[in-house]
């Protein structure tokens, strides 16, 4: 903002520039009692257009905030998504925000009775982690303000997305293998609806493109959706060997089914790395601790949830995000370990 | 409740009983409007002292319920809570309740202003899980119902209280090295001032009294209480060796302190269990896929869930419970593997 000058103009300016009341301001401002959505979207209008007052409106704003964000996972259990929420919890508790997470476990009915759980428990705006479907902004409330963290928007006008670059996380993966000299490249996947794992089946078939190398779906080793533990991996795993799929290289779409799937191959008599190189995603934290240690592509968490947070306060101060802004991709980095 | 008959008393006749108008019967079960405390008091005695119509009470009760419970926990990042807190939101919701989970991050002003959080949303009940202190219910409102998880209430008399039996988890654990044959015990010990911690201890010194091995001060490794992580736990142990404290047996008080012992040993030379014998606890899903593999004591994670949500339904529809009811002990067993 470059009008500091003007950030004190009051709620009678705005009135005068809107051509309604100081109360209807104040209404529409604090969303609160009588005023037609034609009235709204005037007022907002000229608040927004003139970037006027902003430190003045926040703070009226303010007053009738609940200062709580909602925050819709779709799973507490996941490692990755567990670190994403205390880091988001963190950060907003240290802006003065409250942060109340809902589970969702994958399940759209659930997740729209926690949408209006959250809208009745008046949050000041929502972070969607993760789902199955693209994010449908008719479902929410229109005021209700709204990041999605790895899941597209139907919608991107309403809704701001970040993402981690989940695309050239599946193609560096890839690229390591390749260069490591692995040439029967498999890709264990879970969560095929997913966005992210989208991404990453997408990254995997385009570095086999580039290298020249047959993409075949007997390579593709698919893990019940409700079932990303490390033995449901293992036992698909050691099921593809059994029948003759041999791979000198798998890209596990997640560490948990990285485990799987080392654990498979010892039993399976390869070694690893010797006869079967292997790379996962997320970098948990045990990747250091398992024998041997496991390759893996890591999310820069920290920027994710702070972004996404940053991103959400923009909105709940009224600031007007560029295009830019209001998707981002933030990109990855391979940690390479004993398992490659 | 043996007295069905009366289940469908009305509240005019509890009215009668209390001798107050139904108006403050239906304002006293409700929460709602002016009564004074005593007159609360004695309309919750007369419906409680006579078991009455429980289920029209429920039902009545229902209409101001915001069928939302709130669940504090300290650090949804620790699998062992994260796991807990999944089957409490499945099972709540699967009667008809929403959750709420807020992250106290181990600080008791955060725990007090989330405390102020869900209580200003309206929570019917509230599961708190573990924590630093012993829970003092004077920090909530006097009508908040409250269940402790592994973690001690100051009073009793209002909150209820269930646990693992963390004491006899220690006891175990070093019990099965011992009998392995371990004589040089030593544990890995983080989050003391927690009850859970302070009962793992106290097995591990009643075990090593019981079977007349010397406990020694110095086999007590500390880890700073911000530090669960494993390499926190890795440089303590490696500290410890090369100080020439050798140990042929480790206790870890959970299995990410035993992550990060078993990579120390192996880093100083020590071969697994062939030198050193090590035992977690918490049973982490990643036990099976270290290499060793991970003894660890299991929690009843799913018991102690579904207890605890149970007692709290029980007490939101005003069931009288029992003293046995109000603290339960859950059981736990052994996992035995390769790392023993």
């Amino acid at each position: 903002m470059n009008n500091n000058d003007e950030n004190k103009i009051s709620i009678k300016q705005i009135a005068k520039l809107s051509g309604v009341s100081p109360a209807t301001v104040s209404r529409v401002i604090n969303n609160n009692g009588r005023f037609s959505e034609k009235t709204r979207h005037h007022v907002m209008k000229v608040i927004k257009e003139n970037n006027y007052g902003m430190n003045y409106i926040a703070k009226s704003l303010r007053m009738k905030k609940s200062f709580t964000i909602g925050v819709l996972v779709p799973d507490i259990s996941n490692a990755f998504f567990s670190s994403i929420v205390l880091r988001m919890e963190k950060y907003l508790y240290s802006k003065g925000y409250s942060v109340i997470i809902c589970n969702t476990d994958r399940d759209e009915q659930k997740e729209l009775a926690y949408l209006r759980t959250l809208e009745g428990k008046m949050v000041d705006g929502l972070l969607v982690i993760s789902g199955d479907q693209e994010f449908d902004p008719s479902v929410v409330q229109a005021q209700t303000l709204t990041v999605c963290i790895d899941r597209k928007p139907k919608n991107a006008d309403n809704v701001v997305f970040i993402s981690s670059d989940h695309y050239r996380g599946g193609l560096l993966a890839t690229e390591v293998l390749i260069k490591k000299g692995c040439e029967k490249l498999g890709i264990i996947i879970s969560h095929e609806n997913l966005y992210s794992s989208r991404e990453r089946l997408r990254g995997f078939k385009d570095a086999l493109e580039t290298y020249g190398l047959p993409y075949s779906v007997n390579k593709v080793i698919r893990v019940e959706d409700k079932e990303t533990k490390p033995e449901a991996a293992r036992l698909q795993i050691l099921k593809s060997l059994r029948q003759g799929d041999l791979f000198d290289g798998v890209f596990a779409i997640n560490d948990r089914l990285a485990f799987g799937a080392m654990k498979a191959c010892r039993e399976f008599g390869l070694k690893v790395p010797e006869n079967v190189k292997i790379i996962g995603f997320d970098d948990d934290l045990l990747c250091t601790y398992s024998s041997p240690s496991l390759s893996s592509v890591k999310q820069d968490s920290d920027q994710l949830a702070k972004k996404a947070c940053d991103l959400l306060l923009k909105l709940i101060h009224l600031e007007v995000l560029t295009s830019n802004e209001r998707c981002q991709i933030i990109p990855i980095n391979i940690v390479l370990r004993e398992s490659v």
